[in-house]
């Protein structure tokens, strides 16, 4: 069962382009943000935290659909919601909703590697267990 | 028939994050460039010049697979392939090689559209002809 | 008098690059954050909603001394004081904090344009009052 | 005596912002592309390779006065002049040319530290040597 949360964030300048829209692009930055936010709220600790511990996400995939474009300012809400594909690797799905009207949809598979030898390890028991914790109804 | 191009690029410092590796979203800078290359050489016209005469492309969808991972100052190749999906939509498939070695796949698909209206509209004719004179073996 | 507001925020994989700290042009991410919280608290508006009534702010000139390197993960304030220069100027300077000790000091001069002439022009006086009453003690 | 080259760029789309010219931030990216360049003319060396043998350049002050906008699809000239300030540091000046106008000028000093104590150390022999060549009228 997928765990949902939801992280709020809006579009600043540096996100824009020459079109005046979101860049499409940058939607991977929001995505990333909702990870941090997730990562904190399920894991108990930040990917950051994570990280100096030796236990890194790699990205295997990412994808975007941009249904609708997002302006300067725009206010936005980023639903994450995120499942265990295997005991290595984890699916984040994301809909950006503005003013409840869904505008893009996204993804991104993160593999937990071993940075001392750069290959695919198990996901630290820790995390599993609040990952299943936050599973339940 | 798709029309192929390859652009020469190279990983650069902000490219790159603690991983020390190309973080996931510099992939689509990278797309990006060899595109801004492709229209050059293929549409005859820069996507610059193209967007003040009042044809904006806006990218639809976006995605990568990350097969395996770039380093600083790595030399690459991406491969551009392009196809009309419609007579208002163009997707460009990428393939990244190093040494040889494919490393990263992605796709973005982009719809003409018109900026007054934000509406698509058919790509203008003078494209579609030297897209088709590129088509030619 | 300047007016001065603290914004917090926290180092994300994406300011990164291979050192494993902040790249030196995320700090001005973090500046321009930092003005986009000032703009909602002190002229009671956002910039994104000045932008779209015709005043828009062009930075004239940036900079940054970088005392300390930011990692990964960290917790920053970001102190931002502003003052007017002149009728149609803003500088704003910066100070980032992580744990209570000085990291990085930087500014950016804004100046107040009307975009469909692209020259200079005053700064709404609305604005200019709610600074002046921001200045107050 | 500074050595000075001359490296060109173009205005990409990820550039820009929602005013239609180049982001503020974005001409870091542009002085960044310059000392990469410089330094596979001059040291006959990249940085990325520097960076793998244990000699990396960490910024310590950037700045930028931006005299005139940039916008998508410029053609410019990014003219940089190179100094060593002492055994250890360097200071790039920038100036960016667009049709022969001067529209940037900016700066980014780097030292050279030892990443294994993050400590400033001496700028090796070698690059000392080809700087001091590249120096001959």
């Amino acid at each position: 069962m997928p765990v949902s949360l939801t992280y709020n964030t809006s579009v600043k300048v540096y996100d824009t382009d020459f079109q005046q829209v979101a860049h499409y692009a940058s939607y991977y930055r929001f995505y990333t943000d909702a990870i941090t936010y997730f990562s904190r709220q399920v894991f108990g600790d930040s990917l950051e935290t994570l990280a100096f511990r030796g236990t890194w996400f790699v990205v295997v995939e990412s994808g975007s659909k941009y249904h609708r474009p997002l302006r300067l300012g725009d206010e936005i809400s980023v639903n994450v919601s995120a499942e265990l594909l295997s005991d290595r690797a984890i699916r984040y799905s994301f809909k950006i909703l503005k003013e409840g009207q869904l505008t893009t949809e996204g993804y991104l598979t993160m593999v937990c590697i071993d940075p001392s030898t750069w290959r695919a390890t198990a996901i630290p028991q820790v995390m599993v267990e609040r990952f299943k914790e936050a599973e339940r109804p």
